[in-house]
């Protein structure tokens, strides 16, 4: 393993990104080297690849990016414990500090310190990568590559849908990229009485559909408040994930829900948005919450749970499956909206 | 309606009841009047049917008993709002005071004063019942008056299952009686990751597993623990749902939870049981919960939610139906333990 | 007591009201009528005074107003129950359906109908008032009438500190009117580390740290963020109870809260607020809670304990005590600031 | 500091310990060597000193005890970040797997691996020790070496108070042993509006009273559930604190905690304990929890926010301050009770 491998590379401060032959990476005593079997192209992936004003501001090129996996340990640093060569893993993608007030407390997906990997080190869209020890998270042998690959972003759904109760409630979606569609399965999956998925984008909502949206609203065509109010008999939804970042859509979550209810948002606005704090808030006493990565590792056992268990099928959403080396059309693909989940293999 | 109708009465200190035709109730001004379409037999009908040492202590014959139903409003006192003759309703059992400190901070079903209906007061083994408006809840018109019927019971099970997060998790139900059978349904549709239901009848554990139970357990031929110990690599189950009321099933209950994991209690021991609270709780930091009634009138939300969604399907569970004047073959099939829930027509 | 009594009725669509000498009110049977011994002016009762532009949409004169009180129960009608002549009382303020899907879960306080006590109907700024039996909260006999008649807008305070844990954390109270400054006393004796407490009216911070203010911070001269930063080695405060509706304190208090923190907000905005939601809420995992009204009554239960056991002692906030006929005298203050409390004495 | 020091040996599978010059620990690249200021004496070290059947079990002798600390960090381990040299600390006792289901879902306290330092590995009654760094906690510079050192026992207390709300309510602690003694001012510090403590010794309940309880019980004089009846009103407390593990104590607790309260057991009773479940538990919606140890670092957090801020203050506790050399006059205070906490100084 002193050899070369490939690696898609950003490799300028600019549009792209080109597969490269690179070193496989050396690994300190606290990491291991893992084969990767499987990637998957993440939304932040294609912000950096169409160098947008955030990756100008954040990352470094020439660099590996991607963060999304599942692969083989092949090799284990000396003070590593609990992991062997062999091991079937995905990680998760948070380098925390472990001393901040957060870390501390145990909530080290909201660490004061937060390093990402594939954005802020290098990253997995490559035939290796290495990775520290406490970040891995060992997979079933039975759970296929491409589905052990895209646990990280279903992560996210799992953390914003699984906020608090779901069951037995009527659960709006507002915007269905591959997080929203893995958010209305584990909503279905979880016991939402309905489960009513919005987007701008009929190709997605019909995948909103395959993954159990109990109805589907192309936001264009219908009005989302007046759905909401046919289908909730005037009372309003219990609860909002926001996955869409727009802030007309942000508005339209707060107004959906009812009394009482809660709003929780994963999405990224890129400016801030007005909101009616007195009408949409104060006085229907509705909770806002803001969610971010993943539990570590319980976001990651119940993501495994679901998938282990069947309760969740991810397989609606895997729409394309390249080599690594197609990753330029995978990114067009990603650009256009016409896809749901993009694997790349090494 | 001033006439006179059938309806089972317990018409002694003794074993059995009677069918009787007694005179249709009158109503006060903030009650209503029902007319039962269907009325189904719980556990407690049994208790008070064979005249056990609880009944004995507890209720008065002659009077109506039972208490699960759904039927039509015929006819509405002067002061009811909200109810109007021709709904389709069932009700909420316990009769609560308003006044004592849970009623008067929301916590109804933990009313220092409840009384039950069909226990306390006349009940719904009849063509007619007349109950208070405040405990009447309206049923979708799609809902089949066998479901309906059935309500109750289930929100036993919603109220248990639900009292804490499901979802991803590793669930066991002790004890497969119809509630335990609605809970497993519940657990499933709520997502959870295994559900394992325990039983000593072989008739129950088959109808478990048509509920969704991943794993059905007969106790007199495999030891739980054991099996527990095989499906969760030795960690245990993350909630247990115990509803056996067994002392020896309940110390296992204790010993199957893993450490931070919730044992959630509905069943009703007739003495009191040894607990190893220094291993099987504190050290284990486990939560033992107390379930009674259902939360009102959100249990009953939920509920109809699920039902109305199809999340649970408790068809199977309906193992028998009859004319009101068949009631004793059903006392029979209760007793014998050869039957999920036995509906009576009238 | 079919004669006449004193009451400041709101006569016209315009600045200001009138003491007048009107009809003491008929009660209903399930009303009861109280001599009122102390009542308080409330916010919302200078913005019938002042007839902002919600009053406007809102109330229709000639009315009595008022709503915070404490009195005696004088007359009972025939279908109450629990309540004699004689007995001590205070009321919730907030007049609910009991048949929205809030009310029916037991979420009284976020009903979709809530009618308003001197706000939608005939208020306490009287001799007497005629109330529903069901909103009447009785008071412990020790309790002195002008305490006992500032319990409704503690309630607000105590619901909104004690909306999650305050013990240990550090708090800041955004907004020093009456409902802040009581809220700094809950927060003290709820176990708050720190209680930091903003105003621009340094008359209002001196009350704030009668209440037990560990720091207090007029906004106007020090910068809100750089006083956290240093009170709080930068990690920021766990807990912001925003009292004060301005849209720059809003914006501050979701920048000084921590990750992962709450900002619970009682205050109501006069118009829509920037939120930058990715940073200050996503990022950082935040939990932005709307708090209306008091939860019924368990809020009451809370204020009635911590006011009975000394935990919290309101005292300092009660400034001014004027006759009911000096009632001009205590708008005057209001408007200007220049006070805490001010009780009226019919 | 590669030489001899002072430590309290047990030396023996009998009864005492030995006052030995050691040799100074060394360390490894992942500990810090801490200069021992102040050492304080748990119920777990009487229980190891006096030999009894839960030591014959588990510890292995001759190794040195205690681990209940603060000290000052002479030398730090090359792996080291965070801890410099004259950082003043004290630790986390427990000494988790990292890996088992529980640690990877951040219940580190509840680990299924879990060793206890001076249990299962060498203590603190001694002039140095030497810990992993990952177990220590940093102390403010202005707390006392003796108050720090009881910080452990004090998490205990706050862990098992704070296990739900507390402010506003009525709390009974049952069994005044230091840890007792912590919870009472912890309850009274986060506002509860009644603390009532009960246990046999009086010397204890004096000590209960200077922290704030404000009722005090001996139970062999009165009987608890009399009194509970008359303090509330025949209601019953909200919430237990169970530290004696007394079998009846523990019956008292189920019987005078109110519908719907929660019983916190901490104690370690030292054979099962008969409950009635249907009665004291199930009909009453009980909560019983187990705890076990501190949340790591919540809780920490916690005790250090309330110790800084004088919201508990537990000088009334420490009773007796004595040189290393005087352990045995000590662990005699201990045996015989009449002592809070005891202070030993190397």
């Amino acid at each position: 393993m002193n050899g070369k491998m490939k690696a898609i590379v950003k490799h300028q401060q600019g549009f792209g990104a080109q597969l490269k032959m690179v070193d496989i990476p050396n690994i300190n005593e606290n990491e291991v080297l893992i084969k990767v079997k499987a990637t998957s192209i993440c939304g932040t992936d294609v912000h950096i690849y169409k160098w947008d004003e955030w990756s100008q501001s954040r990352v470094n090129p020439p660099y590996i990016f991607g963060h999304e996996f599942a692969g083989e340990v092949v090799k284990v640093g000396s003070k590593v414990n609990d992991i062997q060569t062999g091991d079937y893993v995905s990680a998760e993608t948070h380098l925390v500090c472990g001393s901040c007030p957060q870390c501390l407390t145990g909530q080290y997906h909201i660490c004061k310190n937060t390093k990402i990997i594939g954005v802020d080190t290098q990253g997995c869209f490559a035939e290796y990568v290495a990775l520290p020890a406490k970040n891995i998270w060992k997979n079933p042998s039975e759970l296929c590559a491409n589905i052990a690959s895209i646990q990280e972003p279903m992560g996210n759904a799992v953390h914003t849908v699984l906020a608090d109760e779901v069951t037995g409630k009527i659960v709006a979606i507002i915007g269905c990229g591959p997080i929203g569609l893995m958010a209305v399965g584990v909503a279905k999956a979880a016991g939402a009485a309905q489960v009513i998925a919005f987007d701008l984008n009929d190709y997605r909502l019909h995948l909103a559909e395959k993954m159990g949206a109990t109805t589907v609203v192309n936001s264009k065509n219908e009005h989302p408040l007046k759905i909401i109010n046919q289908l909730t008999k005037g009372n309003g939804v219990d609860v909002v994930c926001e996955m869409s970042g727009h802030p007309i859509a942000i508005d339209q979550g707060l107004k959906m829900v009812t009394n009482g209810g809660r709003v929780t948002i994963l999405s990224l606005p890129t400016r801030p948005v007005e909101i009616d704090i007195t009408n949409d808030i104060v006085f229907k006493g509705v909770t806002v919450q803001g969610i971010t990565g993943r539990k570590i590792f319980k976001t990651w056992q119940q993501v495994s749970n679901l998938l282990a268990s069947g309760q969740v099928d991810v397989t609606p959403i895997i729409t394309h499956e390249l080599p690594l080396e197609e990753f330029e059309k995978g990114f067009d693909l990603m650009i256009k909206g016409e896809c749901g989940k993009v694997i790349l293999y090494p």
